[in-house]
């Protein structure tokens, strides 16, 4: 059987799924006519990987652009196979009559620049040296992921967007959609975001760098002939993992709970926290898919967010915006907090931005936009809603 | 001029100081007759280093033991020498007059066990082999270092304390004191501590431990001829001292400065956060007192520290305590949350415990019991009203 029989197979077995899905690439630039960078530095080419859920309508005004965070990826929905037991990350949200109506709507999803899932990033062959760039690539911003959004969907033939939607560095990209690009989006949501990333953020990230830079085997980045630095990596990740959720979620969930039930922790005192198992876990699951370099440059990007680059003020960036706009923020965010999304909504409101805001009252943390999607479910719809009319 | 002229002239210069102060030491302990440790492991010798300021009186009765935190070491109050710039962590609540007043007592500051600052530790010799302890060091518990300090008073003459008190893990050693010795101690104060480690604690404490670990000059801790950890024992720094502020202030004191004036990243993309800067000179400067190995145990001390271990509960262990109590906690701490402190509060409330609660306004997180410690000299004065009556 060809894949069309198998994605219908799929489809019928989810019928509220996109199915099964595939990744497609669209690659542009050449020595001569390279990408240029925010900061000045080029790229001779860029191949953007992205996934595309529902139907272009002819004009090409039905699109939904999600962004992803820090380690995502472009697999926002449904499957690759139809065994997979992993669905995209968005797959509450995403699908036909969900919030993002893939009967209404085309959802495209890209990967990031600088990332390592398909788009270029620091572990791509430079094609000028035919050798992997690792620290040669340039330092990129999420601005820079934005423009080079444009592009693709310029390659596509889509010259508006209906939406721009995406969480954390997602959140990111879909403000400065908002900001550099006004004409061309109606809507924006940024979710467990802000209008520029806070010091707590840039500690925790400069933090996460280190711990790759300390792995002899990251090797100045210059790892591609040998082992991955995969102990600096995880321990990033564990950092990484901390931030993502909340105080009374890791009660919750593992408390002092020792992390085997045949050796209570009162009889051994030596023994390993479920809490430290469950970080050692998340690690090691991110170093087999993920870049360490990518983690460097990505993270960097994050700190450098700030849409008042080149305007001048916050205030003076967030005028720019033409877009309805809805903040989502998360109660027990520590990463991003809500006090800094109500402060940047007080702004858009003040600015006559038809903006508002809603606050999810989750213990997850900054992670609820992925493990509590369905709580997003009616104030999304209410947006959407919002939008059409 | 001897010794006792330069501490006269240094206690002229700083009348409300203990002035000049220097390190003592009390050993105990032998091959025959060792220290037992909570997990029955033994230490053949155990020294402790310890300060102490004020007289004692004949019977004994007017001693106040201060504990200290994660990183401290026993000088609380004073200066080593009479030109130093720095003096003890607590220099505004130990001193003639003030709060914690050696005109009428005596307080003595011990270095805990397991640590690297004069008391045994994994740096230590080990009597029986002739070289560091290392790894073959046994695991410690706040209730061992404890347990030690009893050994210390004992060996001083003292049976009694008029108070413990100490911050963060020191307020752990406090706590401990009342629940293991309730008939030794007439007042506790704990600050910024809890009852047991949160989970969201022992995950940064794990992170700490990996960034040691994974640097290849820790050398599974056998590092002592050759060159020390650096760089991990740095990045383990720089995690905590995330831990150690808050959100507010690092927007305060940082926000998104550049690190240099010549350099703003307006115009170089790569340039250094300010926050990343103070992040790398805290690492170096602990790295420059500190021991990697000590670092580990005691995180793992901190992990483990949980006062109902042996007694069943929580509620089991608090009603051993016959000590008054005055719990701190500071409004902005990520590290041992207000509302943790505030549930103790209301657990030792039932039990009829003589208790009260009071919370520091900062927003300098954790560190605001070292850094904005005048701020506690109102509630500390009433709490010492309230045990001298």
């Amino acid at each position: 059987m060809g894949d069309i029989n198998r994605k219908e197979d799929i489809n019928t077995a989810m019928p509220d799924s996109v199915g099964l899905v595939e990744r497609k690439y669209i690659t542009f630039g050449t020595a001569e006519d390279p990408f240029i960078l925010e900061n000045r530095q080029t790229l001779p080419e860029v191949t953007t990987c992205y996934e595309m859920y529902g139907e272009m309508n002819p004009s090409a005004d039905n699109v939904i652009l999600v962004t992803h965070g820090l380690t995502g990826s472009s697999h926002a929905a449904g499957k690759f196979k139809p065994d997979s037991k992993y669905t995209g990350y968005w797959e509450s949200l995403i699908g036909p009559g969900k919030v993002f109506d893939t009967n209404r709507y085309c959802v495209i999803a890209p990967n990031v620049l600088g990332g390592c899932r398909g788009t270029t990033g620091p572990s791509s062959i430079n094609p000028l040296t035919g050798s992997p760039y690792g620290l040669s690539f340039p330092i990129i911003t999420i601005r820079d992921m934005v423009r080079v959004q444009k592009r693709v969907l310029e390659e596509l033939g889509v010259n508006r967007l209906k939406l721009v939607v995406g969480g954390s560095m997602g959140g990111m990209q879909a403000l400065e959609w908002g900001v550099i690009y006004p004409d061309m989006v109606d809507a924006i949501c940024p979710i467990a975001s802000a209008a520029r990333t806070s010091a707590q953020c840039i500690a925790f990230d400069e933090c996460m760098r280190r711990a790759i830079m300390l792995d002899p085997k990251w090797n100045k980045g210059e790892y591609h002939n040998g082992e991955a630095p995969a102990g600096g990596l995880a321990l990033a990740r564990m950092i990484g993992t901390i931030t993502y959720l909340s105080d009374p979620i890791m009660q919750k969930m593992f408390g002092r709970k020792p992390a085997m039930q045949e050796s209570p922790y009162e009889h051994d005192l030596h023994a390993r926290f479920d809490v430290e198992r469950y970080l050692h876990e998340e690690g090691d699951l991110l170093v087999r898919r993920f870049d360490a370099n990518s983690y460097l440059y990505i993270t960097r990007a994050i700190d450098l967010h700030d849409i008042s680059r080149g305007y001048g003020s916050v205030e003076k960036a967030l005028m720019r915006i033409k877009a309805k706009a809805l903040l989502i923020g998360i109660r027990s965010d520590i990463l991003f907090y809500p006090h800094h999304i109500q402060e940047m909504h007080r702004q858009m409101l003040e600015l006559g931005i038809d903006v508002s805001y809603w606050e999810m009252d989750s213990d997850y943390g900054h992670d609820a936009f992925l493990v509590e999607q369905e709580k997003m479910i009616p104030p999304l719809l209410e947006f959407m809603n919002r939008i059409d009319c």
